[in-house]
């Protein structure tokens, strides 16, 4: 019941610029043909998956006319079968009409996250590694997506910049070292905020526990490598595992018994799970 | 040397509001390491495909600090191979760092776009058909895959719902027929619009050419269907495909001899070029 | 019934800026003068006209106070005449009078258009000929104007640069002839678009018809010279005149037969029709 | 050299938005015949005429492209005469192109209020009378309205609702008498501001003198109740006249000795001066 | 019970960019906990102090939930002791957490700007001097400020730099004197618009009154001099006096008989009022 | 050198904003006074403090006009004394006057913020304890207050709602007790973020340890009461004191052990440093 909220103020403003894309100066199919006369869709789904959308959808309606009539048969982060009826969605022909690309266009994109996320969790299901999203989303679309991957069962990763610190290879080697880089992270940030550092070798590794990081990050290492670490480092961390995981890859990387799996596919790779409106 | 433009002044806004959901309230690691120090990055693709976005990703750059130089080795359109270095960039240490992320998620995506479009066009190269996208966008980044469909080889299909009438099922149900659909539509729109109607069986294609559709869209024919109506239309409208377009089936979709074949997965399914940076 | 929709939520915006541009830091007048009493006011028309933005109108109101209610007697599209009581606005008395100026700016030049616009077509009513707008707007209030030429009777040419080419003088010069400049756009463009040519002889006519481009602008010719042209072209492409259309010569210029004239001066000398709030 | 002064950041939102207004997803006449080969415009004047909006045109095309030069040969407030060559423009052929429309459309409305303006302040040229605008503007387009009325030599009203106390009928009647009107409104308002109330009877006048207010509207007066009201007063207050202003009308109302006449008609009924690009 | 109004759709935008700021990409400590279980939340003074805000805080609140129930038992302008239950909020758990400090931040600031003006006007109260505000407000909350400010008692001095002249030093060392500034100066500007001029000596104080300047500011002078300039002055303009006006000063201020009396503390040196949310 | 960035695309956004606030029209006095002529303004203090601001005080002139010349003889940080010259700008006599008032109001409040953080740090100087700011900033202006406290000295608590846990009395309430409410967070929130519990007594301060939070706050605790939690905690969280801390009591408080001390005041009660400019 509680959740990663989309804040309707906040998705409105999006939305409203959405629809000006797709509407530009008027609808011309539909402005002369359909009027107020009221029409009743069925929201259906042409696959299997994971829903996630159905209260973007609803606001892209909302704003083209405030009394469209939506109910819903399921909600976000419920599985639905190829055949399922989603929603009905009952209000003024044109508006309906006007509406329904770009309330596809949401709700295909986020359902087609939500749906390839829960994919790779199942598929580590017996291990307690968490499937988390990255940086690595559509410009001005991240939180649409990081909703979805939260709905679908993922976990997530820091929002952007300001709320996790990352130490990557330049970041340290403009420092000198890991130690130093800390060091000097350390001093500056906020006692609020987390440090991760990404390594590549079990150096790395050893030096980041001796100046206990939050979070280590194991860069394209294998399963090998990563289960020495794990050992290692033995909750003294956050352990994460990052770097070419695929669906395929993905429950020998968390037997490993990393904390964390980062993946930008879930959300780079996901594609669109195939709603339609049928009238 | 003319093409389809990204104009500067429409890039940076969006640009500016993407870089702006990265930053937050400041890059908490970079921050605090890097300063006004030179570095070089190097822009290199690791696969291959079809590059696209690079004045974008300039923008990004240029966003973050006007005097960041860079030399690019190729243009958006040209094939890239595994390897190849694509641009160096030089600059203030902070600001190459803090624009990395941004500026990779738009090429990455548009270059994705790009390379997919341009097996579908390749795959139907020998026939006149020509590929092009359809209105199945991500919400307010449509300007971009539109940009990177055509770089990609593709042409393009209408904006928006204002610059072309395209009647489905739901008008000309509520209109009565297709006749009077089209007589109405044409009654009120611009002499600078033209008409598309998506047709389902033979009987609505006839009906089609009997009121002087511009465009008639066959939508999930078989490939004797539309066979069938691209001899009975005999280039009296323009014919397009469109409906469930593989990329194993394109060719034999050309091959029916329509003129256009259109694919929402050119977008949707495209997935992301994987570019990077190295410093 | 069905008509080109001026959607609430675009109008909103538009009116949410006039409000604050007339407003700025508060109603000096009116913030210490008028409360919440309710008033009754009463839109009436000074003058004779067609009646144009009464949504808008409405809208003004509506972001002031919700709660003010809006009895019309006529619609969009109306005659009205000198004297008529258009609608009766009963609101709160501080909104009603804030909102007054920035309603009557918008009705009034949207119905100077809407009744300029209707003389020119009742001008050419024996004829098939459609009066039709142009690019030349006010900057930033395109859709208002466009709507209100519609309201008026009048047809519409392009919305803007990207929903219709049109070839100019320019432009055929940059590319060496009429027929090199309609093959390089026409491999480039939309299949959904068309291509207008811009004309000012005979012999630039009959490049295009020999190209077969969609629409033909015979650009300030005479009467004869149109007569002669639209004979040539024989329906192989839709005629339009332009070039110093006036009310004075509209008649003459339709009965040679021409499509569509396109006019700027039924927005640009159209005026404001005077229609006033009276309490 | 002091003027009224447009602030480029100010202009510069404006004009982004208007040119998106215009080229929507591109031009695509354009786009692909127009590079970036140099070429040269002139911008003529096809009416006499006074000058104005030379910085807001220079704005359009800067937004465009920061490298293009433009030379002019006038400036804001000038006489120009027809056939008079304003200004010459080179650049890029792509960008000169597409800006043109947008910067025409705002320099020959601004041009059209201003030499209208002018017509009106030469009419009363004899008397110390100044004609100001009004309120009567285009939403969203008032900075620009008002910078013309000052160019055509023309004073300027208020700004809008915050920056004078105006009292019309219906503030009067509210508060029930112009005495309490004043008063209260008096009490309210700061010392910076002044007050102006609207009066249709020499009674109203007397009882605006009586309270001392500022500026006395004398509203749809004959010249002799002008002339009355004007002796009366004896410059205890400013006077202006208002209502039913016209160019044929406006010498003998100045002749009465008014200090001020607003006319929202050299806005309003101004049109748009012809002036045009030629490459 | 008329006032100064904060526009609601101009709060509202004000009121969502806020929430922006504070919310980021969702509360994580709300989210996971809070739902939608109705909470009833009272609002809390822990000082006294004249209440201000009220409507801006119920906005917050309406912005995250437009169902949430406030009643108030005071309103802006009230004097509020330290215990006082000045309203209570039910509503969804969640929403009243997420909004409680943005609305706290409001309305803390805006009862301490109307608390520390109310101190300063009762000080001078026997006197029939006004305490105006000025233009050192916070970038951006100008609005909310100035209205503070009359809410506590206090009048406004001009809202920007385009309603009211202000000549100061450098003005008028431009200009070459007083006398020239003043001529320039009322040449150009609307006669809706008055003249103030800052004075630092006597000398300067006869100049303006012999140009007849509408309020002459007698800055940092000593209350003898302010004295002599008032019965120089003589009620011929309005009397500002400014500068190091404190709240132990401005007694002594009032009794040299000047009219207004501004001062940037009021607003500068506010403070919040503490006011809180109990759950 | 490398520090808290406040990037120049941001700032300027919000610093244009603030010019409209302020410009409105126009500026009435400067137009007409003011024109190209190059004069030099000095940036003084007439106060001792720590200097905050000068990059959005350059953004102020740069938006004006960029060609102004501004040579600063101080940086952001460094302590400047009453008399002190911090900078000297050299521009167009118009926009060194129009942009006085807002620049200024950044730089005095920036300074104020930086000035008073600086005193509180300075005050705990011999112990450990950093002092940081609080979530109580001016709504939209809390990304210019945060980077003021780190300029004075201070550090940084969380920047909005979504980069840290903080668990209050309601969510505790909400979740049935510390325990609870923190196992229930930990599910769902990243890896990448903190817990923070805020507690008032010393048995909860006990549960956090046992749940292993990462940030205990000890809230409105006596010294005693502190220095026994953090005797208790032992290191094994971040501890954190909260609660009418003053200028007299911040020492007492560091001296208790805590690693924080965090404080509204530092910027609510900051008021501004008296900077002005001099011509």
């Amino acid at each position: 019941m509680t959740k990663f909220l989309l804040h309707d103020f906040i998705i409105e403003e999006h939305v409203k610029s959405a629809l000006k894309e797709d509407i530009g100066f008027g609808d011309i199919s539909t402005d002369y043909l359909a009027g107020d006369e009221l029409i009743t869709a069925e929201l259906n789904t042409r696959n299997d998956g994971i829903l996630c959308g159905l209260d973007v959808l609803k606001m892209v309606f909302r704003v083209l006319d405030k009394d469209i009539e939506i109910v819903s048969y399921f909600q976000d982060g419920d599985e639905i079968k190829k055949g399922d009826k989603i929603a009905e969605i009952k209000g003024k022909a044109r508006f309906v009409l006007i509406g329904e690309r770009t309330a596809l266009n949401y709700i295909q994109r986020m359902s087609g996250i939500a749906t390839e996320t829960n994919k790779y969790q199942k598929a580590i299901e017996p291990y307690k590694s968490k499937i988390v999203d990255t940086r690595k989303t559509t410009p001005n679309f991240r939180m649409f997506e990081k909703y979805a991957v939260k709905v679908g069962g993922g976990a997530l990763h820091r929002f952007n910049l300001s709320d996790c610190v990352m130490l990557k290879d330049n970041h340290i080697k403009l420092a000198g070292s890991i130690e130093k880089a800390v060091e000097k992270v350390r001093a500056n940030i906020s006692h609020a905020h987390k440090i991760e550092v990404e390594c590549d070798t079990f150096e790395q590794v050893k030096s980041c526990v001796s100046v206990g990081v939050d979070i280590i990050m194991l860069d394209n290492m294998t399963p090998e490598q990563m289960k020495e670490c794990v050992e290692y480092i033995d909750h003294r961390a956050i352990v994460e595992a990052s770097g070419n995981v695929k669906l395929s890859t993905v429950n020998e990387i968390a037997a490993t018994g990393v904390d964390i799996i980062s993946s930008s596919a879930i959300v780079a790779k996901a594609g669109t799970l195939d709603i339609g409106l049928d009238m």
